[in-house]
């Protein structure tokens, strides 16, 4: 069966080095940094005029059918797709969010861990599930059977519910101190069938990718690890950026808010958002104007936030602290160089939060609330000051700051705070 | 080194049939039935006059020395005894409840699900914590290493806490669909160490029990499961009745409730209170009156309400239903005859609740208290205007009702009435 002809082809976001569309590799061999899919944009607005490439009755990241590598709306490529209902999240009204009426601003969350009562939500309760969404189902386009992830928690918690579905096998390797409800759900799934591997690490992410390059992926194992899968992670992310632009209703105005605040680990989720913009732009559907990009870190493990504030081009290896925004210890990461760029494109700020000024403001969200914020959006939730002081939130902006996971995925962990 | 004197010997609840204290033995193998374990109550009262055997300052149920079978104030009995704070859990004042106010009674909640912010609560969070610390303690006193409990879920995640704690083996077999919070604790348990095991499967407890008793028990494994133990579960049970008759403060009377209201599966806590009630009154503690025992259980699986009703003396093999209450869903139970010996002594009643009202009043619960109710809670307090109704509950009575667990044990499977 052809490739889905309106990919373009793979290019490397350092070197612009370019590579077959059907290219199956890791990152650019000529300077080692990651590839993203092009998709030929021409193309699409000749075979798909207006808006005939998306589908906004469609209640998942599908919907975006014909800007994604596989399209929904093509009998070739729908054999291959995965999905089980992620993205089309909840934009959550915190307009009457104290410091918003103070600020004079409008506040949104969008809630990547809403609950699955109904249409609208994230299977895994996290936003890690539109990019393995994606993985999942170009995996099954090159014909992978064997994928492997190192992950702070979500991230393989979400392969593997991918993975069960497309009939795939996935070896996840995250750190000894993960949280139970995701440590057990993926140990209970490695109990349970031999397609699953768990393999459990001292330290972070970091150490688990190590793990995973010396005893799996010589074996034949495939990397989905953050930038090396490749450009698929990206292009799930990406569905973030065109949901925050899709009008609420169809027929109307596709616009950005002023600023994004996102917790920000690898930083997929930001060069996912800023090549939706980008491409939004060329299909004509929004103008150069761009929100400001803000990246929270927890200060335990803030190598973005340190970078920027000391004007590097990229962060250097730091030690990993401890933090119970669990998704945020990341020591370093691959794209981070890229993920400056854009932040100081924007005009916008990385932030290191104290743990202390997380944890409050985690614990007043769910008092005053009872939602099920997670402490990477509480994060987000706590950087809002410091955001109005420095003057990157302004009056009447609109500010969509990002709830990337539930509470209960971390719920031991946690419980003490409540 | 000696055995505690002041346990007197081993006896059958059915045909009274006596074994030496330090005998290993699962039923009795007269009449299949459980054995309890008999304190000489005589000999207490001589050696440890007054309150003398009682330690209140200590903050778990080992304070309740020298009418347990291993007292923590004995030297010679310290070495065996696993404490991870169990019991001296916090007895909730409910007497606003809208049920208590308009039927004039006093209601308490007994919660042993409580979180451990600090002293005062279970360290898994359900009531099993009470026999399981008991067991690890009494296996190490016979010298045991290896512990086998079939489970729906909760006495599972405990032995593994208390076998971990004790350097002992476990191998705990459970449905396939226990919440995954403890499936998957016991799974992260199995999967990171050769000391524990973990066996899966369809129906439960019930097939629990008969998975071990063919793969696990002829191999050396000793089987801690309901009433099999021999008796230490119901004296860990016992502790319940202890508490609710202890003073709140040192010096105080020691009295009783006038109704006790028991989500009951296997029964191992009604037996526990009973004979606590029993050794209280030899004691002098508190007279002959006794609480009216209420065994609430699910309407879908309900043999102990359904026995009740027909005037049976024991329960019936029957098929198991689905109830969210997952504790209540036990098919039938070797100390079931018994269980409806006190009732109908204590003047009680088993009653099935309907699975809609169970989870109505654990909605209801979580919303207007935010409570951590769990649902075989829930149905103690759905009982309760059966019970008014009937007369079981009259003006003027202190009733408690039990959580046996918190509802973040079954969280992802109960999310979605929250």
């Amino acid at each position: 069966m052809d490739w889905n002809p309106r990919i373009s082809h793979l290019e490397c976001i350092g070197c612009g080095a370019r590579y077959p569309a059907t290219t199956l590799m890791n990152l650019c061999p000529v300077d080692n940094r990651p590839v993203e899919i092009r998709m030929d944009l021409e193309r699409l607005v000749a075979e798909r005029p207006g808006l005939a490439w998306y589908d906004p009755a469609r209640r998942d990241q599908w919907r975006f059918g014909g800007l994604l590598p596989l399209d929904v709306t093509e009998a070739a490529d729908q054999p291959y797709i995965v999905s089980l209902g992620e993205g089309a999240t909840p934009l959550l009204d915190y307009r009457n969010h104290a410091l918003a009426q103070l600020g004079g601003f409008e506040l949104y969350v969008k809630d990547e861990g809403k609950a699955r009562a109904d249409h609208g939500a994230n299977p895994t309760q996290s936003f890690k599930d539109r990019g393995m969404s994606m993985v999942a189902s170009m995996a099954r386009r090159h014909g992978l059977n064997r994928l492997a992830v190192p992950t702070q928690g979500n991230a393989g918690d979400s392969l593997c519910a991918y993975a069960e579905a497309a009939g795939l096998q996935a070896v996840v390797a995250m750190p000894e101190d993960t949280p139970l409800p995701i440590l057990g759900r993926v140990a209970a799934l490695a109990h349970g069938s031999e397609n699953f591997h768990l393999v459990r690490v001292q330290g972070t992410i970091r150490e688990a990718g190590e793990a995973l390059k010396h005893d799996w992926i010589p074996n034949g194992w495939f990397s989905v690890a953050t930038f090396q899968e490749p450009g698929w992670r990206i292009e799930g992310k990406k569905t973030l950026g065109l949901e925050l632009a899709e009008p609420a209703e169809p027929g109307g105005q596709w616009c950005l808010p002023d600023v994004i605040v996102y917790p920000t680990g690898g930083g997929t989720g930001v060069l996912g958002m800023w090549k939706a913009f980008a491409e939004l732009e060329i299909l004509g559907l929004i103008g150069p104007r761009r929100p400001r990009m803000v990246c929270v870190q927890a200060a335990p493990t803030a190598p973005l936030a340190t970078a920027f504030e000391s004007g590097d081009n990229d962060t250097r290896a730091a030690a990993a602290g401890q933090t119970l925004a669990f998704g945020l210890n990341v020591p370093g990461g691959i794209g981070h160089a890229r993920v400056l760029e854009i932040i100081r494109a924007s005009d916008g700020v990385a932030l290191a939060i104290p743990e202390a000024e997380i944890q409050a403001v985690f614990r007043s969200e769910w008092r005053e609330r009872h939602g099920w914020t997670g402490p990477e959006g509480a994060a987000c939730l706590a950087a809002l000051p410091r955001l109005l002081d420095a003057g990157v939130i302004r009056p009447r902006d609109r500010v969509v700051a990002f709830n990337t996971g539930s509470l209960e995925k971390y719920l031991p962990d946690l419980r003490h705070l409540l």
